[in-house]
């Protein structure tokens, strides 16, 4: 059963890394994974959420977030529901996570960065497109923030690691890299990893939902994220030094 | 004193009407006054909500909104907040105000075409270029609908007026289209001027916040905002037969 | 066509402005225009919100509310909703800054001033006649402070303009001043118009959305608005004097 | 210790029943207990809440609220909270019993009647003032739909109790009745009594946060404010009467 | 008619009292009366709420909540609704005012105590079960404070006063002491009374919705809630002193 | 370095599993890991949600939540805050998700099954514990359904796997298996493994907040992960046919 795009199992879909696309932010990195098109901006303050003053520590923070219509039917707003649903909070915490995994909270000093990670168009992976989006935004940020206050460490040594993440899955018996959309809705299973530029692990979460999986299987799929995700970084690397 | 772009005061900022900027709605258009940059997208659904079931009559509403850092600082998500703001609400409704004065809802049949307005990047008028935007959206999807399912009537028959939007306003003394940010935030008076493509108004909403304003002023302004309608539903206009 | 009282299409219904009607505010007015009748009090507090503070400026805020059986059929409360509707948030705006269009907040100095104004009973016209009779409880407010704490000018430099605002609409091809439910539901183009006691603009917003409206149409209604604004402001002044 | 308004311990303040004070409400009473002031609205509706459809049987409940300055100070508005409190809770939950106590919900069929008790001054007792004044609203309400559609049974079948409320309560060691504000603040031990018109309980709630209180003075308690509810319902004939 | 459990009119369910159930609070009770059981726990903090800073008083606040499934059907949890509904409003009030009856807050200093108290499972009685266990829970509290800040008195003196709760309520014309659900269903009159363990009352609250009551069924129902009340307090002592 | 409770790094804590602990719902568990103890209800409804009726499935969802005071120091109530948190929210998910792994929702037919797991004292790994416990819970309630209503399969056959959860996570560099809250706090890597009966993966999630992790290590972990599974189940087994 080939994959819908033609893809080879182990193959991403095309990735392009955009950065300065808005004016105003940061940081600001239009991230694509085929028909997957993600808007991470990186906003910075000065100062620190009142629980973490005086810690010496800086923070960083994401929001996750879908246009109503990035889908292919219409989702409500959570601005009008009036609440952030279980998924949207799920997906903002982990995208804060990976990238506090590839900052140096102490070298920041008592800075905030939040990324906004707002989704314009959905086709799958639109959390692991985030993470490797965002990863460039917040580099942005970070060198902004040097090139005006005076950071306790260099920007090497602050966002001291890489990090990048794509979703693995297994359809119709078959391990997949970088799912999309109707690859994602008919997988057995799921799983999102994030990795860094050194090809360590920050973050593994492998679901079975329609069905359980043994222990060859996850490793196979690891394989195959571990392999994507150095792919990702190198597209990472060049689009900061481009 | 000179606009900060150096226009002059009866002139547009550059505008720019992409059509078809995402793939799942049934219209979508990316609309640019300047810096302001707002995702259009027109969701068709069959049938009406309840309160007009079996009228035979359609319905269009708007949803505006902005992402976080699409302004000069960070606003917290009114999903986070867990409440629509007052400033979204007027807008919102505004914009469905006007797009209903432009298609024949008895016509459209009982069908549903929500616009949602989604501030990607703002350098004010973001309220004008939501309307103006929208407005080709809409007729794009009742292009859609009209190729799907027998409406009571022909396309120009259902969109039978067009409608654009601009702001206009008085800066030193000196009535101005198209207002920026930088302008906007000094303005004495503020003006939205809603218009049909044959010079009608839809809509007028002027407000003099850090002033008052005469007749012969409001005259002005009137007549600044009904000229660059004109060229704003010249645009619309090349933006559909392209 | 009649109007539904017998008025001619230029005259305002029978206006009673009372003042201390409550016993607790700082200013309490109730206002009636025919049978729409809105109490508005203004509470003062020493002091400004978060924001404004050291800035020596004052304040003045407003909300717009209706008693659930305020109308013909009853609403649900906002409270019990758990948010405040679209409809209610664009009137306090509008209140507000009408409000803030008629005093000096470099002479009130750091005090705050909210008006509320709740409608007790609706017949059309609730926002106008809010605004109208918030005009004279927040001057009875003022002068309660004069009376109290030095201000940095008398109360007629602090309360420099008066306010004054009157809705208008065309019904069947005839524009009339000061609307009744029964007019406004079925009005073509409807509009309010915000006046000082000398007959400039604060404020004018015109809607069509049962139909658009030309430049004579609009000057017609402009003109039946600033008479009507005229006439209420000297109603104000009889019960500022009384 | 004489009371601020010169009163015997066993005094009620003047109370004045305001009958069709407002025009769209099947009810609607303006209930004065001194200077405590409630508007008392009861609206019907065909049919019952949907948990009750299908059982014959008819339904009251009530809505209590306060403007925001019918107290001394301002508080917030709970729609703006975006939540009711506690009290407001409580209330309207003693309220809408107290009501239920006096109607045959059989013979009143699938209707239902929302009582909203709208405290637009306060000074102490608006609870109570708020079902003696709803009771003449309901009584009204009931009448209008016996007019209108055939009930099971007579107006004095289905309002077949009166019910009347009072407050007492301990101050500085003396039993009174009918606590204004600076009574209510002060009072040692505070009381509501829910009385039919024939002296039977409907509702007793007695509160000794400043302390406990004897059987005896329980007792004088429960006299003083069944002697008060006596008053109030011959008040209540007197208005239904005029 | 027999009691459902075959006790009689005048007698309590099996009463147990069980200390120090969780590890983590200063004060953790398991109380039950029969199958209703409640855990209260008590979380002692330094200081007071802003309003109450600088007062040199303490403060005692009460939060009631069921588990979704304590009774016999599911409700969904307040926490997912987003409100807190009218019922747990009412009777967390209540257990505060209760609770703050039989402290000295001026001996307690600026510490705050909150009690929890969870029913995990439910039959009649819960916020009367709730009363009598965070009374225990609370004592634990201000102990744990006494053995490690110095207080302004000695234990005895800060608790001067033991508080209990019971159910009353006729059923079937029988006047009945700590009713399970299936008779508080049933109940045509229904009664919380609150005393101290001198006897004194805190609060009592009878309403009669299926029902109104006379002087001397009162009377009867006083009596046994007092008695009640009387065991409940030996209770309370036997559990402090093992 | 010791683990706090001297236990051998791939120890589980003592494992306790209460089944009918309360009385009303179909299955109901208390499950202790330790002094973890979590309540797992299990409610049967008829009919499952509006999106799934007709198509001949069942539903399975879990709701996760802590009592107040379950930790060291008190959390604000989520019905208070209004809104349910981002952590709530992912493991409620990750509950349900990880029970319908187990059951065969064909089989079940249209019934539903919440599973309600509410922590009653915390330390460290509630949600393993809940998912563990909650197993027993939904069988017990598959049973409770299969004595009454005919299912489409045995009770074998719709519950056709069991499922389990234990965490792991490294501490000083050391794996250890079902880390208390001392180790949780410090860990380096945190993991979830939820696994069958025999010893598939149904759900794995790793995260390195404080660092990242290797290949080895992570093997590692997932062994110790797969192992604690096993004697859990052996525990639920046991539970089962007790």
């Amino acid at each position: 059963m080939a994959r819908p795009d033609g893809r080879r199992p182990d193959q991403l879909r095309p990735v392009r890394i955009t950065r300065g696309w808005s004016r105003h932010p940061e940081g600001s990195v239009l991230v694509e994974f085929g028909d997957t098109r993600v808007l991470c901006t990186a906003s910075v303050t000065e100062g620190v959420p009142r629980w973490r003053k005086g810690s010496g520590l800086g923070w960083v923070t994401a929001e996750y977030a879908m246009l109503p219509r990035a889908t292919n039917t219409r989702s409500d707003r959570e601005s009008v529901k009036g609440r952030v649903g279980g998924r949207t909070h799920e997906i903002s915490r982990l995208v804060g996570r990976s990238l506090r995994a590839c900052i140096d909270l102490k070298a920041l000093g008592e800075n905030s960065v939040v990324l906004d990670c707002d989704v314009l168009q959905a086709d799958g992976g639109t959390r692991t497109a985030a993470i490797t989006g965002a990863y460039v935004a917040l580099h942005d940020a970070v060198r902004w923030l040097a090139d005006r206050r005076s950071l306790a460490a260099g920007l090497d040594r602050v966002m001291h690691r890489s990090v990048a993440a794509v979703s693995v899955g297994v359809i119709a018996g078959e391990a997949r890299l970088d799912l999309c959309y109707e690859e994602d809705v008919t997988a057995e299973v799921d799983m999102n990893v994030v990795c860094t530029g050194t090809g360590d692990f920050v973050e593994v979460q492998g679901t079975g939902e329609a069905g359980v999986f043994g222990r060859e299987r996850l490793d196979a799929l690891l394989d195959l994220g571990v392999a994507g995700c150095a792919t990702l970084a190198e597209a990472q690397r060049k689009a900061l030094a481009g």
